[in-house]
């Protein structure tokens, strides 16, 4: 039997990084290299008395059919989340979608054709590169630095006429994989661009709740609501197994997206929504999210000594995340991190190499590590064997390198 | 702000039929529009169990990130219960979705591209439609009697070179919107034909488990479980309200779909899906399904009986259905179900109309009913008040079809 494939499917091909990653995966290994919340922060028995409430009490609404747009209660609960991160909004404008990665995926359904100029930051999230690629777009990577993304070269990306980019998408908290976070200046600055050039901006915002030691900036989307798609997510707060998350659209865009996720899986689950509603309506996440922000502060902060003590004399450069779950290596030009990975995991240590997240223009010898699913004492020996498969390769590599610039 | 929509969500609109039963939600109305199975076969009891049991022994595990091919012991269930309808498959073929609806969104990524030809039933599932309709192919309608698909017109629609049809999408059991079962005999010459025309066939088996005096026969995949991709559903068994689902795909399109299912949400809730295993893994669904089918059988007999009573000298026909949700009436070929659905809204009574369900040719004078809703009584009177509202048009219609005719 003979498929005939979409040409997206044609494309799609079990990745070299997906292959090696099945070996991280081994036990033994102390996996840097996932993005998987430390599960001792699951409110496990919160939601063993929320389920049986639920279903005790609204158990056959709970498990019937229900609406596309999400259940009201959590609705209303994000739109009141919104307003006190400085965005207006109402409840009508929260779609409800199976984590924020769906999100993602309706965006691209409804903002983009085959070929439709999409631009983000570099590096960027590769599973949004993964949603988009469904519709088929073209990536343009923007240049970006410490502060984020550069708002002249947004404009010089942005295209023209039928070609303009149909959106930019944006991580503007402790980006994945960076860890960066966009500062307040340039947030003004990149807003106004957009705002100049009629870029509509997607603003992901998993991870903005994990700051250590203040709060972020306010998202994009308090600059200018009516240019802005916002996407939060449950999954870094509460817990990524139920797949909860949230799109906030403006008003003219909501239908749209509304009929994608319709089609996409009529609608998330009811059952799950009320037990999360039931959670938090009390103000729940705000006992619950500091004992997080406190432990990954201190994962941070043990990887960033295990850094400094190892890497020393290595040439390497790493970011100080503000927040969230993830930190970026530079390593020497020389060194490509796909097969390194290979020599990191025979001294049992992984973590994801950086060319996955470049659009365009990958910088081979970029990796990210995150600090949030080892403990301190595995994130100590997973560093050391870090370094001594960095010092081995650069022994190995150093003749070569000579070789390539005589 | 101006948005630019990609081509398909330019042509998403909020369909008249979406509106109209906006108002069948009113109090007041007995709808037999909706595919609601009947909450109280909704299995709370022993979902309460279940949910405590996985977060005690589990939760961290059910909380957490899990993979993109669903839950190992409900893999194992679902091949297991394909043996039993006769389909060689393994675990490793099994991929676990938000609900069979997802699985549509998924084989249309996959499978189809812009203008490609893709084969559907005369009427077909709504749906269904909605769902492939994201990546623009070109719908094209088989001629179906009361067997099924013919397969004659199966082969002069099938296209040629470039254009040859990228699958047939099928409903064998209880069909939605119709109540029609394809028979042993047409299911044997649609894949024979099927097979000699190389036409992959995606077999949609929601109801399947739903019959009342005996099953249906083997599933399509049973005959050539190469060329086909089996839908499955805990919705009508279980409760849609977990979104439960599942693809039984051939080994060579397996990796294909399951890229797709992790670019658009990751994974499926591994909570829902441990409960659900949790609570079915003893047989549970066997001791459970009989009820539903005999509550379902009830129901039909009653609308089978107030149609018979009611409709007398109307001029309408109705399907009879071996199982499943769902009835079909033919009105006289005068009236068109859509604005009628208005009148008979006034006379608390609501259906969908027909024509939603042709990819092409509708016929207008179509309309569809659920018997799984409404109680006896409520459907003996809410068919006493539809047959009225045809009464009365067939009153004010007579005159205007006489004229036509003259």
């Amino acid at each position: 039997m003979e498929w005939t494939l979409a040409h997206r499917a044609e494309r799609m091909n079990p990745s070299l990084l997906r292959e090696i990653l099945k070996v991280t995966e081994l036990p033994g290994i102390i996996s840097l290299a996932g993005g998987l919340p430390a599960p001792s922060t699951f409110p496990v028995d919160v939601m063993r008395t929320a389920c049986d409430k639920v279903l005790r009490d609204h158990g056959e609404a709970a498990l019937q059919y229900a609406t596309s747009e999400g259940y009201g209660p959590l609705r209303e609960w994000v739109a009141a989340h919104m307003n006190s991160l400085g965005v207006p909004v109402d409840a009508d404008q929260v779609l409800i979608t199976n984590g924020s990665q769906q999100g993602l995926d309706l965006i691209g359904k409804v903002l983009t054709d085959a070929g439709s100029r999409v631009l983000v930051e570099t590096p960027t999230y590769l599973g949004a590169l993964q949603a988009f690629a469904v519709a088929e777009p073209e990536f343009i990577s923007v240049a970006s630095d410490r502060e984020g993304p550069v708002p002249e070269d947004m404009r010089e990306r942005m295209g023209q006429g039928a070609s303009r980019a149909r959106f930019m998408y944006l991580i503007a908290n402790f980006q994945n994989p960076t860890g960066r976070t966009i500062t307040a200046a340039r947030r003004k600055a990149l807003m106004a661009e957009a705002q100049h050039l009629g870029l509509p901006i997607v603003e992901d915002n998993p991870y903005g709740d994990l700051w250590f030691d203040e709060a972020p900036p306010a998202p994009l989307a308090s600059i200018a609501p009516e240019q802005t798609i916002y996407l939060g997510s449950f999954s870094k707060v509460f817990a990524p197994g139920l797949r909860l998350g949230y799109i906030v659209a403006p008003h003219t865009l909501y239908p749209k997206l509304l009929q994608a996720k319709q089609a996409a899986d009529l609608h998330t689950s009811g059952f799950n929504q009320r037990v999360v509603a039931e959670v938090i309506r009390d103000g729940f996440l705000e006992r619950h999210i500091p004992d997080i922000r406190a432990l990954y502060h201190r994962q941070r902060d043990a990887m960033l000594a295990a850094l400094a003590r190892e890497m020393n004399g290595l040439d390497v450069r790493w970011t100080t995340p503000a927040g969230g779950m993830f930190l970026w290596l530079e390593l020497p030009e020389q060194i490509d991190t796909l097969p390194l990975l290979k020599k990191a995991v025979t001294r049992h240590v992984a973590y994801v190499p950086g060319a996955a997240f470049y659009a365009n223009g990958a910088r081979n010898n970029t990796l990210r590590l995150s600090y949030v699913t080892a403990s301190p004492a595995e994130i100590d020996t997973a560093i050391a064997a870090l370094a001594e498969t960095i010092r081995d390769e650069l022994a190995c590599a150093h003749p070569a390198a000579v070789l390539a610039t005589a």
